[in-house]
């Protein structure tokens, strides 16, 4: 995407260059830079995720194995522990196969389907500390990696009891975003709403919240430079998150929409930067949480359907969050 | 609850409509908003939950496992800690009768009551890791289930010890608040207080605590609405909590309580806000609570009496902590 | 201790009686109140805990057993661990004696004893999951009460292991305060210094260090009551605390301490309050500490001797912490 | 290194003498002092800990066991639990063989190589719990012995539970900083400047960075003292730390390395501090972390490559991190 001479003009600011000025704006880039003008990608996923690439890490940090075994999904997590569960003990049947499957006595090799599947069982019985006696080494060498064995069995079961700890008490904000933002009519002028629930029964106390628009502007000698704006929200902290919260940024002169179409949005790659922080009250535990909308995730002129079910203020219907309906804009 | 005439002329400072105010009225609402006319329930209940209810969460949201599982009583705990037990064996009794009882050998049937039990203690037996090997899996089928149930199991077991950690580290603070809040005079004026006292030898410090009314009041046009305001505390802050405290708001013509009577607060639906937050020095954690008195919980002409025994200042009787005496009011 | 006239001579500022200032010192009293005339005890322990007692708490406060077992020494610790063995065995030994000891077979109750021990053996093997086989319940009453012990077993060892981590992982300053503290001579004046020492190579770092001084003074009506200052030091912070740092509080006009005598320090049983605060860096914890010097514990006219090694700038000797060397005062 | 009078004249800015500027520059110091005038070391180490040594600590504090155990890398930690296990088991071993080998039944000796291994086997397999009971003890004593040790097993391996989980779940920057700072032209000055790179995908944010030099200066009387400044940075904080940060000083008349040459940095013993703080967000942990560069870690007339992937703004090759090129000064 090219700067051409119908976008220069978008803008009623005349972008400046004093060095002064450009100081103060990367105060308000959040660290993203001016130079991201690749306007084929957001700068945050609505997962919260950025968008960089790494390249060259070291295998340890690449794999980042501890950060995956928290964040990946419960099916993929159990998925892992079964495929490692029985990859070592296939490993430790070939092992004892090796060794002599012969000096593991107590019971007839036919009756498991052959020598490697007693040494299996044999294995899985070791590793689990579970040893029936049922199948038991009678030599040195399967006595010593039977040993082995149960103390490597001992610490991966100690390892799965941290891995499922972390999993569970790791801070999540369960909170959900409407899927689209809106441009709605606030009092006698326009404003960009958008509006987010408590998913759960967990009390979330401190909620603060602040938004960035980040989108490309031309310099005076024509090349895009991605500039970054601070949004007013009309209130921007609730003590108590009961359900559900309507953030709000009126559109007054002062503000960087003031007199913004769509397609000036869209030509300009907007995209708005939301970042929340709570406290999560069971455990005290601070959460964060990133969301982001582009201009293609906003509806102009329609606004909120209250949330409530049938005017019963305390009952809340979290089908309800994406609902909105059309409305007449200032 | 309607409005209606005399409430309307219940409060001696008028309503005013400018949005500026409504704005900074909003700024004190705390997140609960305005419109929760409904007098039948009160805002916040008295073990800190905020009463609101969801509906069509998902399923995972309205279970929310183990926030439930860590803030459930022992006693309910320890009940699904073993029905999770019984019904395990239980489950995997039924496949081991299904892949073929007579293939778990080595005791008979008989003196364990028939084969489901054998199955039953098996299963106990393979799921606890105990494998006393009296009974041991014969067939290829029942080793793979073994196999299976004894990972189960440690995964089961390992998921307890975080829950058991997650009980017991959870910040909690072990504040009682007098079950009462008194009018009593204080100094030339009258004053609302409650009190508080720290039940356990932990040491709480950096207590600080903020106080907001709430209650029903009428706009112009004759509809309520919930109006929110802070109270100004004599003192607000401690470094140390050494184990009572007697929260006062002195009733001055600046508070939104002077000149009330009971008959007002109760009509106007009034309800006393309370957020605690202090450090536990034991494990260096943020604890946070949250109480609220309605008008009902309110004693007029009642001061608390000394919590002390017998003139030892560092000797606390803590159940004494509800006891008052009537008093003349100023 | 009652108030007597010399007493209430001995101090150079009137007390002020006005309410204001009456407030105003409860801002700085700490939480302790001003009513503590006891001068049998100090405020604060020197092991940082405080001096109250409570009367009449619910039994589970006043075990408050999570606390106990991690804050209790390590010998104590492991004491009761192998205590609560010891008698959990002996009860489900007592239970296998009443069901029927003759239904756990393998092995002849003479090798072991008698049958109690028999019992008690199959307890330990079941409650630990050892479970060896070599004695195993033959009964279905035996078989269901294994079942649960081992279930039992399991929990304990799960509560086991998180007390072992919470007792590792709890945020503990290894900070040691010197015994005494000094009056030493200070640039043109003289001050009150203490100094502090970490113990281990943990990085300690924003340090923050707060001092108050309480002590009785008598009321215009000759009552004692206690009062709190808030003492000025030279330097309140460091960055990072790489091994030793002195506390110095210059005792200027502006000092409460100016003028004073160390008859008059005892007297009015003066007690100096220190609160410590910081981040280990190693788990990024935030760290407390209170400790406390009654006037019983300075040393008039001493100065602390250096910590250093013969000149090694880099390398401290802890046994020097308490050396301090007579000095004379200006 | 001892003051020389070449040395002395270095500095355009006389040292000042006044009370006031020491207490001033004791504030900027860290908590290092202005003491440590021994150049032959620095004062923070490139992993972050500070040079200093202590003596006569207790044995406790010396182990300091948890930390090094969480801190060691993970091929130390496995060493330190595998010698830990075959350490327990021969000691047990002995003890068995002790109390007598032949009470340890259900085996031949010859088989394992003698008694003693076949104590050393029982050992591990009481000690894991694993329990298969082809060996088994067959007296009172042996059978005490080993409840006990399957007491002292499980606290092991709870043990190594939580040492595990500690030091998956501590918080580390996965931080990298270029090896070499450089002095590079900016704007219409010169800056030093480094950069740093997050080499994890997990994200990090509101970072903030402080920067100290220490040098040694002479005082009037010849004698050399540590001085430190701190210094400016053109920005100091990012709410988002995507990938790459360079951190640049101006050197502006107000700098203190205004006008220096290389010679006078190495003279004086220069070094950076830096002292960096950000919030990993997956467990929303703070972390922290320090660096140091030396006079000998600057390159002079230097600037850094570009570190994205042929113009692919949201690729980074981590690679080229410490990748320079000469360049011309201001």
């Amino acid at each position: 995407m090219n700067p051409n001479p119908t976008k220069r003009r978008l803008f009623n600011k005349a972008p400046k260059s004093s060095q002064l000025v450009e100081q103060e704006e990367r105060r308000s880039d959040l660290g993203f830079g001016t130079k991201l003008t690749d306007s084929s990608s957001r700068l945050v996923n609505q997962n919260g995720t950025i968008n960089i690439a790494r390249v060259n890490g070291t295998l340890w940090d690449r794999l980042n194995i501890y950060n995956r075994l928290i964040t990946m999904s419960w099916v993929h997590f159990f998925f892992w522990l079964l495929a490692a569960y029985v990859f070592t003990n296939t490993l430790f049947a070939g092992i004892y196969m090796l060794a002599d499957a012969r000096t593991l006595i107590g019971i007839d090799d036919k009756i498991l389907n052959g020598p490697f599947w007693k040494c299996f069982f044999f294995s899985s019985q070791t590793l689990t500390t579970v040893g029936y006696g049922h199948i038991s080494p009678n030599s040195f060498l399967t006595s010593s990696i039977a040993a082995f064995e149960s103390m490597i069995g001992l610490l991966a079961f100690a390892l799965a009891t941290g891995l499922l700890y972390g999993r569970f008490s790791r801070p999540v904000a369960h909170i959900r975003f409407s899927r689209q933002s809106v441009f709605a009519p606030y009092l006698d002028v326009n404003a960009w709403m958008f509006r987010l629930i408590n998913t759960r029964d967990n009390q979330l106390v401190n909620l603060e919240i602040t938004v960035s628009m980040s989108r490309l502007e031309p310099k005076p000698d024509g090349t895009l430079y991605r500039r970054y704006y601070g949004l007013n929200l009309e209130r921007n902290k609730v003590a108590f998150f009961p359900a559900n919260w309507t953030l709000v940024h009126p559109i007054t002169e002062k503000s960087p929409l003031y007199g913004c179409t769509p397609e000036e949005l869209e030509q300009s790659d907007a995209e708005f930067l939301i970042s929340l922080q709570a406290l999560d009250d069971t455990f005290v535990q601070s959460v964060h949480t990133r969301f982001s909308y582009r201009y293609d995730e906003i509806l102009w002129g329609h606004k909120f359907r209250p949330i409530y079910i049938d005017d019963q203020q305390t009952k809340i219907d979290l089908n309800k969050l994406d609902e909105t309906e059309e409305v007449e804009l200032n």
